[in-house]
């Protein structure tokens, strides 16, 4: 096979908490058991005319194997989802509900959280984000009202663990820290087994390494 | 073949100017000569159970076809894209990258699109929103320069018209009332492009006609 190749923070913003995108390819690559080199990319790196060759936006996580170049997280885990076995169901119409969790995750669940985060990030000392705050996470709330109706009791979103939970737990994760999970138990439950996989712990793991080795590296 | 049904709002609150989620599957069938049914649904009826079982999130549109159910319009899109031939280039490789660019236009051109649309919807009224538009319009502009940069003078993203032009077209639509579009050239060329093409007209003509009629009956 020919080697896989992905792009990563050489100095991740989140200080190796698994929230870079780069972790969501990591976890979908070591669900399906394949193997990949990581390109460590600086912010400044982020813009040059090579990178944006790659990724329009300027980004990472980009994928790149023999001829074929990838960008956007959501593709990329498609991607792997598609030409590996373990993260889609064989099932035709399965596998088209699986792709439906994907564009829920990053479309529908995901804006209102990084909404949130944005906000606390970039306008954290305007005098309306006081205000605006109780209405983000209004927004969110909804969301995972609505996630946790469909999730039930149930393990995983469609019968068995498919690369729709990966995306929508990997969304998910950002709340770890903000109290809103407690309020959805059976969300909170779901996100841990997610984190449970050895597969998450083996990226999330690696990425964690990156961070430290770049600590200490100065 | 077994009939395709969308659902589509009763009374769209855009008022036929094809912003509508809808629009983007009508779009997409148009494109690959299917027909389809379209189930118009009421802002009350899209909390009830029916439509939930559907749509976890409440939302228009949804696509059935036989026992296959699917809600988030990427999703559909690519389906549709993936079962019937126009939307797809018939290189994997292409593919993939037509892929990345539906995700590419979803996630990270649109998310600043509605954040600015909702901000004058919800929030017009707030003192903060004089002075948080211009943070919303930069982070806009950013967005279509690098698209513009990607662009260039060539017709489509992508060598050949594809699933990815169409959801970026749809997504950059919204921006047409703005005045953004009018920066950057080549890009308010490109969405002229894609509103030109006869499905994109067959697709805004069924829409509207749907407002209309709700308008004469009611």
């Amino acid at each position: 096979m020919t080697t896989i190749t992905i792009t990563a923070f050489e100095k991740s913003p989140d200080r190796g908490r698994g929230l870079a995108r780069d972790m969501r390819i990591r976890w979908a690559l070591e669900e399906v058991g394949q193997t990949y080199n990581v390109r460590l990319v600086s912010f400044a790196a982020l813009k040059e005319p090579g990178h944006l060759a790659l990724h329009p936006f300027g980004q990472i996580p980009t994928f790149e194997q023999g001829d074929l170049a990838l960008f956007e997280t959501g593709a990329i885990v498609l991607h792997i989802a598609d030409h590996y076995q373990g993260l889609m169901p064989p099932d035709p119409n399965a596998r088209a509900c699986a792709i439906s969790w994907i564009f829920a995750a990053l479309n529908t669940v995901e804006p209102p959280i990084l909404e949130l985060a944005n906000t606390r990030l970039l306008e954290a000392d305007q005098p309306w984000t006081a205000q605006r705050l109780p209405l983000l996470e209004a927004h969110i709330r909804q969301r995972l009202e609505q996630v946790s109706v469909r999730l039930g009791d149930a393990d995983w979103l469609e019968h068995t663990f498919s690369a729709g939970d990966l995306m929508m737990i990997s969304v998910l994760i950002r709340l770890n820290s903000s109290g809103l999970l407690d309020e959805f138990p059976n969300i909170a439950a779901y996100v841990a087994r997610g984190e449970a996989r050895p597969a998450y712990q083996r990226a999330f793991a690696a990425q964690l390494a990156v961070f430290l080795a770049n600590e200490q590296g100065g």
